[in-house]
């Protein structure tokens, strides 16, 4: 509820068509289902994006199936379900139409959307074991309506492979850049593009990679300008994002 | 024994009523109870509050029990045990009668006192996953003596659901606030209340979280004033101090 | 604005006596005057204690002197002001009647108040070089109301100093410990009083001290019940807390 | 030079407009000037924005003016010198016309351009002691050719201060969220807003803040999504890619 | 393709032997093959050393086979396979004749080459339990081409061992250095040879080797010159740098 | 060899009783027996106490077989084994005479000698988690022929627990304080005796006890004179260096 | 008072001699004396040491005077002080006799002891920049009643010197091993000697050496056994651990 | 003292030309000169190189001169000086031929030698900040006899820049990568030459950069093989290092 519609509710209660216990019950209980163990947000639904996310990680597999189930009651088309484990994916396929993928662990319940967005959404990966969290990426932005090119093991130390795909990265409207171990893809990948740059650090690597410390501080000190970063392993976080810029 | 009573008993042995060597055993030897492993405070008993707590973790089912007979042999009408597994519950309930709960590994020998404190201790949680820590607090507080409210999802991305809540929050007499991931939740609490909050991080999270480490910085360095802060996932902590503050 | 005042106000603009474009201003502008720089918060002063605080790390004596201009304007009795250098003392001083402790580096504009707090406050240090830290937290219970009784150097390397005032600990309504190094005296005196113990790690100490840290997880690690830690060196964090328990 | 560009020379070497040699030197030695201790980028800046950048710390003087000197003789109209100390400042005015902002230590050479970018970035702080950062993410901002809005001192524990601006917040195409201490400013603002929101740590805090990394790791764990992080107190990086987004 | 290559090619273009959009596509594309979920690098093949080299760690066992598929198909005579668990060698040895260690967990398919190095590479360990990294290192540099000579438990808490094989040491082209726990191998050793010193930290030890960071730390800090450090338990980027020492 | 016995066959040199080949191979090659995974370290069993060690953590039940064979052959009356898992032990059972405890996983191959250390040594824990940690410590000082006293379960938290003992432990010649959580015990006890003071943090505790980080640290920056600390879980180097000290 | 006094006062209160009130009184007040800002610890003095020690850091040069006149009021022939900057010392000679060392900080007034410990205390350091820590411990050692002697500069990288020195360190009774960087002196003298071995982790060195951190994990991950380690830079606490030993 | 050296020398002893009392002494003695506070090894510079090295830093100038004079004493013709601080070189300069380079503070005493390496040095630096620790590596290379390249501000996020060079980077016998920041520079040039690489994390960048931490963990997880690393900041470590590897 913005300003305008705050105030459009206030000159409601000027001009006595609702009173005003019922004007502040209405600013609050309208916004969010209350479940107990979960508030699904019906504002940010409406606000945010064309599909509303469960993120599945600390959820059992029931509380999962009862927000989808508030949420799709209130009419969203597209649920993303992401940290889904295979036995709640189970679950939930009894009472929804899925689609699935196991090694990003992301579900999506009910339709993908057509892509509206402006432009394409890279996500590039610096090597094979990286491909999970990039999968979480991609589906996501594919979920939210965005077309996405998919640029997997063009890690720095053989630039050529990178290099042969520089007009892709060039033609993209952001790009997502997942990697671990030393994590100087999103460095240079923000050297050779013009448009924003999502580092996502990943947690593969051994010994001082640190499950993924060493990444998220290659990129977070990032020479490169127009480079930012999620959370380690958040392919979740910078899809969302990447599929936001591609939709302003 | 506090300094009133030392003296009274110097006075006894002043009047020869009882002898030096009796004495000092006296101080010492009714305190607790050496069974070897471990040392049952009865004197804390006594002094701290309605219940005992026997900490379950890195103790044998067999231990757990032999001290709970203790302190119930020496009149301790309530014992809480917390992190008990689920075996060692097992164990427990052939020798008591005992309340066990799965999510927040709590168990409660004996009877749950009637509430006793001041006002209302509030417990809220970020997110649904936090609810296993919450609930720590929240039957400790009650094995305790208090009345407790439960807000749960009330995270700060969704502040209407909060917000929503500010007449429950604005009365109580403690608030607890468990938080992984950003942990800002006892900033936002702190800001819109004038009682103590009391801040528990969680180890929910992934990533960059650290086990509950970025939450836990946060709530050390709130701007709000009023908060402090107990161990990452430490329920049990928050609650009995809430419980004590609800009974001065 | 409470929830009773947010209703009042909506009955008021029900029955036409103010406009709806007025009751929103209402709410958002009356809350704080906006400095620019800064935007002190009138509803907080009300709400929260006896005297308003102005945190002076980071600021310019011109802008302190603005915040507490607006402050004293609105009617605050008393400003304290933490982390105030002695430079910016000065600067005050030309303007406004303050009390400043160079050791704790803080001031008190306007009167101090008579205690009326429900009991005394106890802060005890480990050692000497803790003082400068626990004297912010004292100054600030005096400023916001409180009996403060002062323990300094009484670490548990030398237990007969602490049992010594072992009486003034346990008549205490707050304990306030502040200790750096190994920060072992929170938890000793946690299992010597039955009130709520606020751990102030110090920064005072070396080496693998790493500036607090070690006494930091000293204290949230403690093994006693009933203590709870605010940030390092946060003096006036433990301070302001214990007024608010002491005036529950 | 793209692919097409390449591709073009290509074809002049094929009908021998250009020899081999002199094609392969035009490909490296074109993009940038050597002057021994800096290779200035002038390929960059035909790609990346309507001004160049100069990151002075650790640079000279003298360094620091023959850089832009070679950027001002390729025809770059405006050169921002960040980190820019005002002994370096001094030395920089005998030979350029140049505003220089001692607060956040920010120099523009040249002139400032028209805003051309597609709506307005908000800035925020979460207190005072933020300023410096956040001017040098709006001084940035309006150097690349950005209107920007100004919200300071609008942290998480005084919430009404941020939500009186929520319309401001709303009617960004970017957030730049700046902050210190628990950072939640970035997950709180988050939450509100429908555009990528930025968030820049801040060093400002004492004890556990440990330089900016307790906001550094609360806003990578930010539970809202559309949020991305750049380093501690890199207020130009914000700056930058915000532009970037408001010119997409 | 290096600089000569290119100039060649480009001589070519001009010569009108190949045409422009040949030329570009050659320059790119030769040099790996796409697999979709790798990109083999064939051009590093050639390049840098006599066998190709797959990390196995968080691929599939199909992934794998894939990959020496590959590079088998492109004349590479010996593949070595590093992290490669049990039940990935089983699965390529259906298709491929290798040979596997369990212990350091290499797999290498194809010949092991004639040693052609200059000298010997001795690898030495600080206790048993360091031995599966040594025979990483081992193993790689024997794949490579190097006689390798193997000094197990030498240990500097009994400098006599180590002392007793001065002589091997002192002859070597290169020492692979590999130790847990405090790591002060490599140091040792550098204060006795005249070669370059390779330290590989390892995971081995427990509490505060905070897994191999102890070990780390140490070596990074060595007051021996001629001594560098590679990752934790990194036997293989060990064995590879000692190899090209061997083979300058 | 000390320099007396180094002398002494230089001398024998001189005078043609032996050759200087034979000398040199005679410094190196008697004091260990090469095993290849292993050289066991004969010179250390004479000089540094009554029995020998096999650390067994990273060993195959073979490998700690083959060294016990090996000192046992030199005449090693004692032999013993820490980090035993039951499995190894299990298998040293069918070829040796050993004492097994599960607890602390220590295994005593052949006799426990009688007490020669000049006092006591006492082993005190915090609680009753600790006390496989100080049985590793116990167990340790007992084969290397000391009399242990133990004192389990008296942290600070419950002073009265620890001053019942303090008898006990003025009289003891090392105490060795084994604690997890805050690991105040340390500094306690070291303000309490006179004799020195061995701290083992344990990895007792959770959240921001970092694995017995936080007692470490407690310990290293014990107020406390006459305090050292060893590794996390190392009770056996407490053992031994208690051991070493009553033996002075 | 131990445990015998503590009886005979009781005695005597049982016998009417003393009153039980100021028997209480007794047992405190005797015990230490309260300056307010400091309460110096006089049943220490007797129980611990020939002398008594003030930890300059943190105090004003009045505060340590007013220490220092209250201990040598009770008797205290020899007063140390460590960490005593050159100002304060200025300040103190007025009023003392007092040697002081500018290099190691440390200042010893009244009378250095006669040495009367059983053996010999050798103190090495790994270079030439740890003295200054090393003089901490060994003036500290000497003012304790210690023999002396200092092996400088014999780090690990060149074994021959600290193998040139054998001899001394064998015929040791404690060895203080200082050093910074990797700190592997601990680990190497505590292979060559039988007994204990007390570790100083310094400050000295730069980048990854963290203040001494590298060096601490190093001494505390010693593979040789009969190491312990103090806090990093803290000579004093190893000089009076070894005095302690040599008491023994 | 080798063992062909220690064997002639024995049988010395066997003929009787040399006691074996002067035998034992000249075994020790002649390896180093001892000055009290160091004992410069003549020994290593025999050994290890053509210069002797005096690492600066916690030296006192009289010290630096002195080791400086032994060294020369011996025979040594060049005396490389590093983190030589202005003060200390003026006053070096009164006794010693002496240039010195105040950017990188190293100082050469004697003559530079001539280059009799087997190829080229390459040290390339990301950035304009990191020229100090380069020139370390430089010259430290050129006072050992080498041939340097510099390649400076060839930073990732511009790789126009880098590739230029590619030819002098692919034509180097070993390169020295000196970068702070996001330290991806020694990934990149490992993944384009076949010679070892060896990174120099710097302490250039700001905020989560921590000092060079983020470089460091960078270069340690490299993705590129032959890459290897020493500690932040030693460029004197990597032109040690590549000359020795350069001489082979």
């Amino acid at each position: 509820m913005n300003r305008q519609q705050h105030l459009d509710m206030l000159r409601q209660v000027a001009d006595g068509k609702i009173s005003p216990e019922d004007a502040l019950n209405k600013v609050v209980l309208e916004s969010f289902e209350d479940l107990g163990y979960a508030k699904p947000d019906h504002q940010r639904a409406l606000r945010q994006g064309a599909a509303e996310v469960i993120y599945g990680a600390g959820k059992t597999p029931e509380q999962i199936g009862g927000i989808a189930q508030s949420l799709r009651g209130r009419g969203c088309e597209t649920v993303l379900v992401t940290r889904l484990s295979p036995e709640a994916a189970e679950f939930l396929r009894v009472n929804f139409a899925m689609r699935y993928d196991a090694l990003s662990r992301v579900g999506i319940i009910g339709k993908t959307p057509e892509p509206d967005g402006a432009g394409v959404i890279v996500v590039a990966t610096g090597g094979t074991s990286d491909i999970p969290v990039a999968e979480e990426a991609a589906l996501t932005a594919e979920a939210l309506g965005n077309r996405v090119t998919r640029l997997y093991d063009v890690g720095v130390a053989g630039l050529h492979r990178l290099l042969g795909s520089a007009e892709t990265l060039m033609s993209a409207r952001a790009v997502v850049a997942v990697a671990g171990m030393e994590g100087a893809l999103a460095s240079v990948i923000g050297g050779l593009v013009s448009c924003p740059v999502i580092g996502v650090p990943t947690s593969v690597g051994y010994g001082a990679s640190f499950g993924g410390v060493a990444a998220l501080l290659s990129m977070l000190n990032s020479c490169a300008s127009g480079v930012s970063v999620v959370n380690i392993d958040n392919g979740f976080g910078a899809g969302y994002l990447a599929s936001m810029i591609n939709h302003l």
